[in-house]
Protein backbone atom coordinates (compact mmCIF):
# COMPACT_ATOMS: atom_id res chain seq x y z
CA UNK A 1 0.00 0.00 0.00
CA UNK A 2 1.29 3.06 -0.45
CA UNK A 3 0.79 4.75 2.24
CA UNK A 4 3.53 2.51 3.53
CA UNK A 5 5.96 4.60 2.32
CA UNK A 6 6.88 7.07 4.78
CA UNK A 7 8.14 9.32 1.61
CA UNK A 8 4.83 9.45 0.23
CA UNK A 9 3.12 9.00 3.54
CA UNK A 10 4.92 12.49 4.70
CA UNK A 11 3.59 13.96 1.33
CA UNK A 12 -0.14 12.61 1.52
CA UNK A 13 -0.09 14.31 5.24
CA UNK A 14 1.67 17.70 3.47
CA UNK A 15 -0.96 18.13 1.59
CA UNK A 16 -3.82 17.25 3.72
CA UNK A 17 -3.02 19.30 6.34
CA UNK A 18 -2.60 22.38 3.31
CA UNK A 19 -6.43 21.49 2.18
CA UNK A 20 -7.18 21.57 6.31
CA UNK A 21 -5.60 24.94 6.88
CA UNK A 22 -7.78 25.47 3.83
CA UNK A 23 -10.95 24.86 5.15
CA UNK A 24 -10.47 26.54 8.40
CA UNK A 25 -9.06 30.00 6.81
CA UNK A 26 -12.36 29.20 4.20
CA UNK A 27 -14.49 29.51 7.41
CA UNK A 28 -12.68 32.37 8.93
CA UNK A 29 -12.87 34.39 5.75
CA UNK A 30 -17.11 32.96 5.52
CA UNK A 31 -17.89 33.92 8.87
CA UNK A 32 -16.50 37.35 8.90
CA UNK A 33 -18.35 37.92 5.48
CA UNK A 34 -21.32 37.26 7.59
CA UNK A 35 -21.17 39.94 9.90
CA UNK A 36 -20.91 42.20 6.84
CA UNK A 37 -24.02 40.75 5.00
CA UNK A 38 -26.95 43.63 4.53
CA UNK A 39 -30.03 40.81 5.21
CA UNK A 40 -30.45 38.58 7.79
CA UNK A 41 -30.94 35.70 5.24
CA UNK A 42 -27.67 36.16 3.73
CA UNK A 43 -26.10 36.23 6.70
CA UNK A 44 -27.30 33.05 7.88
CA UNK A 45 -26.12 31.87 4.27
CA UNK A 46 -22.97 32.48 4.34
CA UNK A 47 -22.74 31.28 8.19
CA UNK A 48 -23.98 28.25 6.68
CA UNK A 49 -21.50 27.93 3.95
CA UNK A 50 -18.89 28.87 6.73
CA UNK A 51 -20.16 25.51 9.31
CA UNK A 52 -20.22 23.52 6.44
CA UNK A 53 -16.41 24.20 5.98
CA UNK A 54 -15.45 23.21 9.30
CA UNK A 55 -17.13 20.06 9.31
CA UNK A 56 -14.86 19.32 6.33
CA UNK A 57 -12.15 20.55 8.35
CA UNK A 58 -12.89 18.25 11.05
CA UNK A 59 -13.46 15.26 8.60
CA UNK A 60 -9.85 16.13 7.53
CA UNK A 61 -8.51 16.00 10.76
CA UNK A 62 -10.01 13.17 11.82
CA UNK A 63 -8.59 11.17 8.97
CA UNK A 64 -5.06 13.20 9.34
CA UNK A 65 -5.26 11.19 12.91
CA UNK A 66 -6.29 7.84 12.08
CA UNK A 67 -3.24 8.29 9.61
CA UNK A 68 -1.14 9.02 12.85
CA UNK A 69 -0.49 12.69 12.17
CA UNK A 70 -1.49 15.89 14.18
CA UNK A 71 -3.09 17.80 12.27
CA UNK A 72 -1.82 21.08 14.06
CA UNK A 73 1.75 19.98 12.85
CA UNK A 74 0.81 19.11 9.79
CA UNK A 75 -1.48 22.68 9.31
CA UNK A 76 1.52 24.58 10.81
CA UNK A 77 3.37 24.72 7.41
CA UNK A 78 0.67 26.37 5.70
CA UNK A 79 -0.12 28.95 7.57
CA UNK A 80 2.04 31.49 6.81
CA UNK A 81 1.08 31.67 2.87
CA UNK A 82 -2.72 30.61 3.28
CA UNK A 83 -2.43 33.86 6.27
CA UNK A 84 -0.80 35.57 3.30
CA UNK A 85 -3.24 34.85 0.76
CA UNK A 86 -5.90 35.87 2.92
CA UNK A 87 -4.55 39.15 4.00
CA UNK A 88 -3.97 39.89 -0.08
CA UNK A 89 -7.51 38.81 -0.67
CA UNK A 90 -9.28 40.35 2.36
CA UNK A 91 -12.85 41.16 0.90
CA UNK A 92 -13.89 44.65 1.28
CA UNK A 93 -17.51 43.91 1.03
CA UNK A 94 -19.68 40.77 1.32
CA UNK A 95 -19.99 40.53 -2.63
CA UNK A 96 -16.44 40.47 -2.47
CA UNK A 97 -16.37 37.63 -0.18
CA UNK A 98 -19.64 35.84 -1.75
CA UNK A 99 -17.03 35.87 -5.18
CA UNK A 100 -13.77 34.36 -2.94
CA UNK A 101 -16.18 31.67 -1.64
CA UNK A 102 -17.01 30.56 -5.37
CA UNK A 103 -14.55 31.13 -7.45
CA UNK A 104 -11.56 30.83 -4.82
CA UNK A 105 -13.15 27.50 -3.40
CA UNK A 106 -13.53 26.46 -7.00
CA UNK A 107 -10.28 26.54 -8.15
CA UNK A 108 -9.05 24.99 -5.05
CA UNK A 109 -11.46 22.57 -5.33
CA UNK A 110 -10.06 22.27 -9.18
CA UNK A 111 -6.41 21.99 -8.37
CA UNK A 112 -7.29 19.41 -5.43
CA UNK A 113 -9.28 16.61 -7.92
CA UNK A 114 -5.96 16.91 -10.14
CA UNK A 115 -3.71 16.10 -7.19
CA UNK A 116 -5.78 13.47 -5.66
CA UNK A 117 -6.16 11.76 -9.12
CA UNK A 118 -2.17 11.05 -8.49
CA UNK A 119 -2.85 9.67 -5.06
CA UNK A 120 -4.42 5.73 -3.24
CA UNK A 121 -7.51 5.04 -3.62
CA UNK A 122 -8.26 6.12 -0.13
CA UNK A 123 -6.73 9.52 0.21
CA UNK A 124 -8.31 10.19 -3.34
CA UNK A 125 -11.72 9.72 -1.83
CA UNK A 126 -11.41 11.33 1.34
CA UNK A 127 -9.94 14.53 -0.96
CA UNK A 128 -13.14 14.29 -3.17
CA UNK A 129 -15.46 13.82 -0.40
CA UNK A 130 -14.01 16.62 1.11
CA UNK A 131 -14.40 19.17 -2.54
CA UNK A 132 -17.93 18.45 -2.40
CA UNK A 133 -20.83 20.45 -1.04
CA UNK A 134 -18.34 23.82 -0.24
CA UNK A 135 -20.08 25.39 -3.66
CA UNK A 136 -23.05 26.78 -2.37
CA UNK A 137 -23.11 28.04 -6.55
CA UNK A 138 -26.71 28.71 -6.84
CA UNK A 139 -27.27 31.23 -3.59
CA UNK A 140 -23.64 32.84 -4.98
CA UNK A 141 -24.73 33.12 -8.52
CA UNK A 142 -28.31 34.46 -7.66
CA UNK A 143 -27.10 37.06 -5.26
CA UNK A 144 -23.69 37.96 -7.60
CA UNK A 145 -26.43 38.20 -10.51
CA UNK A 146 -28.69 40.42 -8.77
CA UNK A 147 -26.38 42.86 -7.53
CA UNK A 148 -24.83 43.45 -10.68
CA UNK A 149 -28.73 43.56 -12.10
CA UNK A 150 -29.27 46.83 -9.44
CA UNK A 151 -25.89 48.32 -10.28
CA UNK A 152 -24.25 47.37 -13.23
CA UNK A 153 -20.48 49.00 -12.15
CA UNK A 154 -20.51 46.30 -9.69
CA UNK A 155 -19.81 43.90 -12.23
CA UNK A 156 -16.80 46.03 -13.73
CA UNK A 157 -14.87 45.53 -10.04
CA UNK A 158 -16.10 42.32 -9.02
CA UNK A 159 -14.97 40.86 -12.47
CA UNK A 160 -10.93 43.09 -11.31
CA UNK A 161 -11.72 41.09 -7.78
CA UNK A 162 -12.41 37.43 -9.89
CA UNK A 163 -9.21 38.39 -11.84
CA UNK A 164 -6.92 39.35 -8.40
CA UNK A 165 -7.85 36.30 -7.00
CA UNK A 166 -6.49 34.06 -9.55
CA UNK A 167 -3.12 35.93 -9.87
CA UNK A 168 -2.64 35.59 -5.80
CA UNK A 169 -3.98 31.86 -5.95
CA UNK A 170 -1.44 31.36 -8.37
CA UNK A 171 1.57 33.13 -6.89
CA UNK A 172 0.58 31.35 -3.36
CA UNK A 173 0.82 28.20 -5.32
CA UNK A 174 4.10 28.42 -6.27
CA UNK A 175 5.34 29.67 -3.25
CA UNK A 176 4.25 25.95 -1.83
CA UNK A 177 5.46 24.71 -4.61
CA UNK A 178 8.71 26.08 -4.16
CA UNK A 179 9.01 25.50 -0.49
CA UNK A 180 7.29 22.63 0.30
CA UNK A 181 9.87 19.64 -1.54
CA UNK A 182 7.12 16.55 -0.45
CA UNK A 183 4.16 18.21 -2.03
CA UNK A 184 5.82 18.73 -5.70
CA UNK A 185 7.14 15.11 -5.31
CA UNK A 186 3.81 13.77 -5.15
CA UNK A 187 3.10 15.91 -8.59
CA UNK A 188 6.25 14.52 -9.62
CA UNK A 189 5.67 10.85 -9.26
CA UNK A 190 7.99 8.29 -8.17
CA UNK A 191 9.25 4.84 -9.60
CA UNK A 192 5.92 3.04 -8.85
CA UNK A 193 3.48 6.39 -9.23
CA UNK A 194 2.83 8.12 -12.57
CA UNK A 195 3.53 11.69 -12.39
CA UNK A 196 3.36 14.77 -14.57
CA UNK A 197 5.31 16.11 -16.61
CA UNK A 198 6.37 19.64 -17.63
CA UNK A 199 3.70 19.20 -20.32
CA UNK A 200 1.07 17.69 -18.14
CA UNK A 201 1.48 20.75 -15.83
CA UNK A 202 0.87 23.09 -18.42
CA UNK A 203 -2.32 21.23 -19.62
CA UNK A 204 -3.50 20.99 -15.75
CA UNK A 205 -3.03 24.85 -15.83
CA UNK A 206 -4.82 25.22 -18.90
CA UNK A 207 -7.82 23.28 -17.64
CA UNK A 208 -7.69 25.24 -14.34
CA UNK A 209 -7.99 28.36 -15.89
CA UNK A 210 -10.93 27.31 -18.23
CA UNK A 211 -12.54 26.42 -15.09
CA UNK A 212 -11.88 29.75 -13.47
CA UNK A 213 -13.27 31.48 -16.91
CA UNK A 214 -16.23 29.41 -16.91
CA UNK A 215 -17.41 30.26 -13.16
CA UNK A 216 -16.48 33.97 -13.70
CA UNK A 217 -19.20 33.87 -16.52
CA UNK A 218 -21.49 31.85 -14.56
CA UNK A 219 -21.34 34.92 -12.20
CA UNK A 220 -21.86 37.16 -15.27
CA UNK A 221 -18.33 38.55 -14.69
CA UNK A 222 -15.92 39.32 -17.39
CA UNK A 223 -13.18 36.87 -16.68
CA UNK B 1 -52.36 22.45 23.31
CA UNK B 2 -50.91 25.87 24.83
CA UNK B 3 -49.82 26.76 21.27
CA UNK B 4 -52.93 26.40 19.44
CA UNK B 5 -53.50 29.92 21.28
CA UNK B 6 -52.24 32.61 19.15
CA UNK B 7 -51.38 35.07 21.53
CA UNK B 8 -49.13 32.32 23.06
CA UNK B 9 -47.44 30.80 20.13
CA UNK B 10 -46.63 34.62 18.98
CA UNK B 11 -44.54 34.55 22.26
CA UNK B 12 -42.83 31.15 21.73
CA UNK B 13 -42.05 32.23 17.96
CA UNK B 14 -40.68 35.44 19.79
CA UNK B 15 -38.85 33.81 22.87
CA UNK B 16 -37.06 30.86 20.00
CA UNK B 17 -36.39 33.92 17.33
CA UNK B 18 -34.83 35.71 20.26
CA UNK B 19 -32.45 33.00 21.36
CA UNK B 20 -31.90 31.99 17.50
CA UNK B 21 -30.51 35.38 16.81
CA UNK B 22 -28.30 34.96 19.99
CA UNK B 23 -27.15 32.37 18.64
CA UNK B 24 -25.71 33.23 14.92
CA UNK B 25 -24.67 36.46 17.02
CA UNK B 26 -22.55 33.90 19.55
CA UNK B 27 -21.22 31.86 16.42
CA UNK B 28 -20.37 35.71 14.60
CA UNK B 29 -18.42 36.35 17.88
CA UNK B 30 -16.91 33.17 18.17
CA UNK B 31 -15.87 32.79 14.61
CA UNK B 32 -14.21 36.49 15.12
CA UNK B 33 -12.57 35.41 18.21
CA UNK B 34 -10.74 32.32 16.62
CA UNK B 35 -9.53 34.77 14.27
CA UNK B 36 -7.27 35.95 16.83
CA UNK B 37 -6.32 32.93 18.56
CA UNK B 38 -2.52 33.01 18.80
CA UNK B 39 -2.23 29.31 18.61
CA UNK B 40 -3.71 26.90 16.09
CA UNK B 41 -5.45 24.74 18.26
CA UNK B 42 -7.12 27.52 19.91
CA UNK B 43 -8.41 28.80 16.94
CA UNK B 44 -9.78 25.06 15.49
CA UNK B 45 -11.42 24.87 19.29
CA UNK B 46 -12.88 28.37 18.90
CA UNK B 47 -14.41 27.55 15.39
CA UNK B 48 -15.81 24.13 16.84
CA UNK B 49 -17.35 26.07 19.50
CA UNK B 50 -18.46 28.92 16.73
CA UNK B 51 -19.90 26.00 14.43
CA UNK B 52 -22.10 24.35 17.90
CA UNK B 53 -23.68 27.42 18.11
CA UNK B 54 -24.74 27.56 14.40
CA UNK B 55 -26.01 23.85 14.59
CA UNK B 56 -28.36 24.94 17.31
CA UNK B 57 -29.25 28.05 15.39
CA UNK B 58 -30.36 25.64 12.66
CA UNK B 59 -32.38 23.43 14.65
CA UNK B 60 -34.16 26.59 16.16
CA UNK B 61 -34.97 27.43 13.04
CA UNK B 62 -36.10 24.12 11.86
CA UNK B 63 -38.55 24.55 14.71
CA UNK B 64 -39.91 27.67 13.79
CA UNK B 65 -40.43 26.31 10.85
CA UNK B 66 -42.43 23.66 12.25
CA UNK B 67 -44.56 26.14 14.30
CA UNK B 68 -45.04 27.78 10.92
CA UNK B 69 -43.27 30.80 11.25
CA UNK B 70 -40.57 32.32 9.47
CA UNK B 71 -37.22 32.15 11.56
CA UNK B 72 -35.58 35.16 9.33
CA UNK B 73 -39.19 37.62 10.34
CA UNK B 74 -38.78 36.05 13.78
CA UNK B 75 -35.33 37.22 14.58
CA UNK B 76 -35.32 40.52 13.22
CA UNK B 77 -37.25 42.10 16.16
CA UNK B 78 -33.81 40.88 17.93
CA UNK B 79 -31.39 42.06 15.92
CA UNK B 80 -31.19 45.82 17.04
CA UNK B 81 -30.73 44.66 20.52
CA UNK B 82 -28.20 41.87 20.64
CA UNK B 83 -26.39 43.79 17.94
CA UNK B 84 -25.94 46.30 20.72
CA UNK B 85 -25.05 44.26 23.06
CA UNK B 86 -22.23 42.57 21.27
CA UNK B 87 -21.02 46.07 19.89
CA UNK B 88 -20.51 47.09 23.36
CA UNK B 89 -19.36 43.68 24.66
CA UNK B 90 -16.67 43.13 21.75
CA UNK B 91 -13.40 41.27 22.98
CA UNK B 92 -10.45 42.76 22.53
CA UNK B 93 -8.64 39.51 22.90
CA UNK B 94 -9.49 36.12 23.10
CA UNK B 95 -9.25 35.69 26.21
CA UNK B 96 -12.12 38.14 26.44
CA UNK B 97 -14.00 35.88 24.19
CA UNK B 98 -13.39 33.21 25.64
CA UNK B 99 -14.78 34.52 29.27
CA UNK B 100 -17.90 36.15 27.22
CA UNK B 101 -18.53 32.81 25.48
CA UNK B 102 -18.28 31.13 28.66
CA UNK B 103 -19.97 33.68 30.92
CA UNK B 104 -22.34 35.29 29.04
CA UNK B 105 -23.65 31.68 27.07
CA UNK B 106 -24.06 30.76 30.57
CA UNK B 107 -26.41 33.01 31.90
CA UNK B 108 -28.68 33.08 28.75
CA UNK B 109 -29.22 29.17 28.93
CA UNK B 110 -29.53 30.13 32.37
CA UNK B 111 -32.05 32.23 31.53
CA UNK B 112 -33.64 30.66 28.94
CA UNK B 113 -34.08 27.39 31.00
CA UNK B 114 -36.09 29.74 33.93
CA UNK B 115 -38.75 30.66 31.05
CA UNK B 116 -39.03 27.51 29.57
CA UNK B 117 -40.24 26.26 32.58
CA UNK B 118 -43.26 28.30 32.10
CA UNK B 119 -43.80 27.08 28.65
CA UNK B 120 -45.24 23.66 26.73
CA UNK B 121 -43.75 20.73 27.36
CA UNK B 122 -42.62 20.50 23.53
CA UNK B 123 -40.96 23.96 23.50
CA UNK B 124 -38.93 23.39 26.70
CA UNK B 125 -37.70 20.48 24.93
CA UNK B 126 -36.60 22.41 22.29
CA UNK B 127 -35.18 25.03 24.25
CA UNK B 128 -33.39 22.79 27.04
CA UNK B 129 -31.92 20.91 24.09
CA UNK B 130 -30.87 23.81 22.41
CA UNK B 131 -28.53 24.79 25.57
CA UNK B 132 -27.05 21.50 26.08
CA UNK B 133 -23.54 21.17 24.35
CA UNK B 134 -22.45 24.88 24.06
CA UNK B 135 -20.42 25.49 27.09
CA UNK B 136 -17.34 23.94 26.24
CA UNK B 137 -16.61 24.25 29.91
CA UNK B 138 -13.32 22.57 30.06
CA UNK B 139 -11.33 24.30 27.39
CA UNK B 140 -12.58 27.85 28.61
CA UNK B 141 -11.76 27.39 32.44
CA UNK B 142 -8.03 25.52 31.56
CA UNK B 143 -7.37 28.69 29.06
CA UNK B 144 -8.16 31.58 31.12
CA UNK B 145 -6.82 30.21 34.02
CA UNK B 146 -3.23 28.91 32.55
CA UNK B 147 -3.58 32.67 31.04
CA UNK B 148 -3.81 34.18 34.84
CA UNK B 149 -0.99 31.56 36.38
CA UNK B 150 1.20 33.15 33.14
CA UNK B 151 0.18 36.86 33.57
CA UNK B 152 -1.63 37.65 37.49
CA UNK B 153 -2.82 41.10 36.16
CA UNK B 154 -4.94 39.25 33.23
CA UNK B 155 -7.27 38.19 36.14
CA UNK B 156 -8.07 41.54 37.36
CA UNK B 157 -8.98 42.36 33.54
CA UNK B 158 -10.71 39.40 33.07
CA UNK B 159 -12.84 40.19 36.25
CA UNK B 160 -13.91 43.28 35.11
CA UNK B 161 -14.80 42.44 31.73
CA UNK B 162 -17.06 39.42 33.14
CA UNK B 163 -18.81 42.24 35.35
CA UNK B 164 -19.21 44.71 32.07
CA UNK B 165 -20.76 41.72 30.39
CA UNK B 166 -23.54 41.01 33.26
CA UNK B 167 -24.10 44.46 33.67
CA UNK B 168 -24.71 44.88 29.92
CA UNK B 169 -26.67 41.45 29.72
CA UNK B 170 -28.92 43.15 31.99
CA UNK B 171 -29.02 46.05 30.28
CA UNK B 172 -29.99 44.58 27.48
CA UNK B 173 -32.31 41.99 28.86
CA UNK B 174 -34.77 44.94 30.22
CA UNK B 175 -35.04 46.15 27.04
CA UNK B 176 -36.10 43.46 25.18
CA UNK B 177 -38.83 43.04 28.50
CA UNK B 178 -39.98 46.76 27.62
CA UNK B 179 -39.89 46.36 24.30
CA UNK B 180 -41.93 42.68 23.59
CA UNK B 181 -44.81 42.73 25.33
CA UNK B 182 -45.43 39.46 23.83
CA UNK B 183 -41.92 37.58 25.74
CA UNK B 184 -43.33 39.73 29.08
CA UNK B 185 -46.44 38.27 29.08
CA UNK B 186 -45.44 34.84 28.89
CA UNK B 187 -43.48 35.37 32.51
CA UNK B 188 -46.39 37.16 33.60
CA UNK B 189 -48.87 33.99 32.87
CA UNK B 190 -52.22 33.61 31.84
CA UNK B 191 -55.34 32.41 32.71
CA UNK B 192 -54.33 28.80 32.71
CA UNK B 193 -50.76 29.20 32.63
CA UNK B 194 -48.58 29.96 35.98
CA UNK B 195 -46.52 33.02 35.74
CA UNK B 196 -44.06 34.98 37.93
CA UNK B 197 -44.97 37.66 40.29
CA UNK B 198 -42.73 40.49 41.35
CA UNK B 199 -41.20 38.01 44.59
CA UNK B 200 -40.42 35.25 41.56
CA UNK B 201 -38.94 37.47 39.29
CA UNK B 202 -36.45 39.12 42.24
CA UNK B 203 -35.51 35.28 43.41
CA UNK B 204 -35.12 34.58 39.21
CA UNK B 205 -32.51 37.00 39.25
CA UNK B 206 -31.37 36.12 42.77
CA UNK B 207 -30.59 32.45 40.93
CA UNK B 208 -28.67 34.35 38.10
CA UNK B 209 -26.94 36.42 39.66
CA UNK B 210 -25.67 33.50 41.91
CA UNK B 211 -24.70 31.05 39.23
CA UNK B 212 -23.20 33.85 37.69
CA UNK B 213 -20.71 33.80 40.45
CA UNK B 214 -19.79 30.39 40.32
CA UNK B 215 -18.72 30.88 36.51
CA UNK B 216 -16.56 34.02 37.35
CA UNK B 217 -14.94 31.66 40.50
CA UNK B 218 -14.28 28.61 38.23
CA UNK B 219 -12.29 30.53 35.71
CA UNK B 220 -10.49 31.73 38.89
CA UNK B 221 -11.68 35.15 38.71
CA UNK B 222 -13.12 37.52 41.08
CA UNK B 223 -17.05 37.95 40.51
Amino acid sequence: MALQDPVYKEAVIDLLGAIAYGEISAFQRLAQDAGTAPELRDKAELARMASRELGNFERLCDHMESLGADPIVAMESFVEVFDAFHVRTASSDWLEGLVTAYVGDGLAADFYSEIAAFLDADTQRVIIENLRDTGNAEFVVGRVRAAIVKDHRVGGRLALWGRRLMGEALTQAQRVAAERDALTALLAGGVDRPGMDLAAISRLFTRLTENHTKRMESLGLAP
